[in-house]
């Protein structure tokens, strides 16, 4: 079914071609809201340095800030887009790390597939509205009493991290989309240095149809089979880490089905691409436990399942702000 | 880049060969909740026929039901999934017949793709509850101004439909999930005989990965592009017409890109597949307008622009209500 090269060049450092990185980025179709989207940012950096000059280099002492990427992107099969190939993820790790993230005082971009879990939400029903709401007598609305809780936190704590300017939520739904406003982010956070993390939970494809070679019209479907030729998408995180933000902190992700593989690869994202830690997880078990690789440890971070509702994502943050805080002092010193 | 096969078989009405539809159905995997979603057909169908002995069947007078599928499918790559096709549908279209079908009398079997447009739901932001409410002082929840009457509206028509058993919503993901639970219910509403629609607005797959060769693992992504070899979705229009609803009135959709070949494919499936209706779209156009074509006719049915907030969906489901009408006539007599 799948002819895969199995060459493997991984053990060692290595810079994505340039070339590669150019032709993707020129081949990628137009950025449709850049200019507000630069504004969105220019204004939430603003806000988070502003009042005492609580930028990196303002006075050395940080303000930190962390870009968190959640959910699947996906790869347009048509130009009019009819087909893609999308990347499974719920974008439930992204969504309650940002409230972690946000609770320990730092300030969030979120970058999130659109439709994908929302911050303060991942309890909800799948449908919130039709399921936890009904109109009484009087036609005021009322919450049902099971979800009211929830209901109330998703509404307020999400309401006022958006207000306070300490969360700035940007959507994407296409790899294109999602490289091009990761750029944007990242130029937009150069001035937080080493206090800026990127969190990089999104599920991102490997493969891609190049723009110009995409059928312009839905492809017809005849009485014979289908072949595809995908070209792999350039490794952009060694872009990140070595030229947009080389002074951030950068967390990668590993997602495997086959745990006896996902050790292994992440070691290796951690080198080739120069990754400060690298989180590995397997499809069935990630809401468990994951396991936090670095150059000098490899700690199994768990779920404390003693406590109802408790999230890996609790301690996995935790861990993530003390190995941030060695990064800065050590930047610093 | 797209590799094919134009020979086009489509003039004559055709039989999907048995081989090709069993062999599909022997690789799909098993449907989970099958038990579950008869029990609900069931009760559906006999809240919808017991009460005065409305069935087909069971005087000659019929109440009538719509079964309206929504969304697109998907199609896994990985038998643990983590890459699949999508196919782009928002499922606006469907979820709006629903509101317009359930309000001349019909009842609705509402078979959508998870997350897809929910009926009386067209009109709200993309995420109503952290975009339509707020939490006031007395710690209640209200609903902003600007929004109210469409929240109302969805909380209340949604529910009343539901509660009275009158719309009955079911949910898929993928192609095997769809193509499964659509048989289920054709079987269920088999006594409705041609009082019964089959509305099938859902963007179903053209091609699959058949289970049994489908990767175990996520694909490994290396140094070379991926070559995939898809095979064709057997046409289970003509299966649904001839064996699983042969009395039913079947309305299809084609929606194409490009408008040259729009009307030739919308009579092409029309002659291949039996259909008595089949409803054309542009992808540009498609909340403009629609042309329904017939056996007898071409009709384009127009949005009613000198109306706020008209839909294409309200003239469309009075036409088609008309000829359902003739149809089940011309069956009486």
């Amino acid at each position: 079914m799948f002819d895969m090269d199995a060459v493997d060049d991984a053990n060692q450092s290595q810079e994505t071609p340039k070339n590669d990185v150019m032709s993707f980025f020129e081949s990628a179709p137009l950025l449709k809201d850049a200019a507000e989207i630069e504004k969105s940012l220019t204004e939430f950096v603003d806000r988070n340095t502003s009042s005492s000059g609580k930028c990196y280099f303002m006075n050395g002492k940080a303000n930190r800030v962390v870009c968190i990427t959640s959910g699947g992107t996906t790869v347009p099969l048509e130009k009019q887009c009819v087909r893609y190939i999308d990347n499974f993820a719920s974008g439930h790790r992204g969504a309650a790390s940002t409230e972690y993230f946000l609770k320990v005082g730092y300030s969030v971009v979120f970058l999130y597939r659109r439709g994908s879990c929302q911050p303060f939400c991942s309890n909800l029903p799948e449908d919130p509205l039709l399921e936890c709401f009904s109109v009484a007598d009087d036609s005021s609305i009322e919450v049902d009493a099971l979800h009211a809780e929830t209901v109330k936190r998703a509404i307020t704590e999400n309401r006022a991290a958006v207000a306070e300017g300490i969360l700035l939520k940007l959507p994407f739904t296409t790899i294109f989309e999602y490289l091009q406003i990761l750029q944007l982010i990242s130029v937009s956070l150069r001035d937080f240095g080493p206090s800026a993390i990127f969190f990089l939970a999104a599920a991102v494809s490997d493969f891609y149809v190049p723009w110009e070679s995409m059928a312009l019209h839905k492809i017809q479907s005849a009485s014979g089979p289908l072949d595809m030729r995908l070209a792999q998408v350039p490794k952009m995180l060694s872009v990140l880490r070595n030229e947009w933000a080389p002074m951030a902190f950068h967390i990668s992700f590993k997602l495997e089905t086959d745990r006896h593989i996902l050790l292994a690869k992440a070691d290796m994202a951690l080198k080739k691409y120069k990754m400060h830690m690298v989180i590995a997880n397997e499809l069935l078990t990630r809401k468990e436990q994951v396991i936090v690789v670095t150059e000098q440890e490899k700690v199994t971070v768990c779920r404390d399942s003693t406590r109802a509702g408790a999230e890996v994502e609790c301690p996995l943050v935790e861990l993530v702000v003390d190995r941030h805080s060695a990064y800065i002092k050590n930047f610093d010193a």
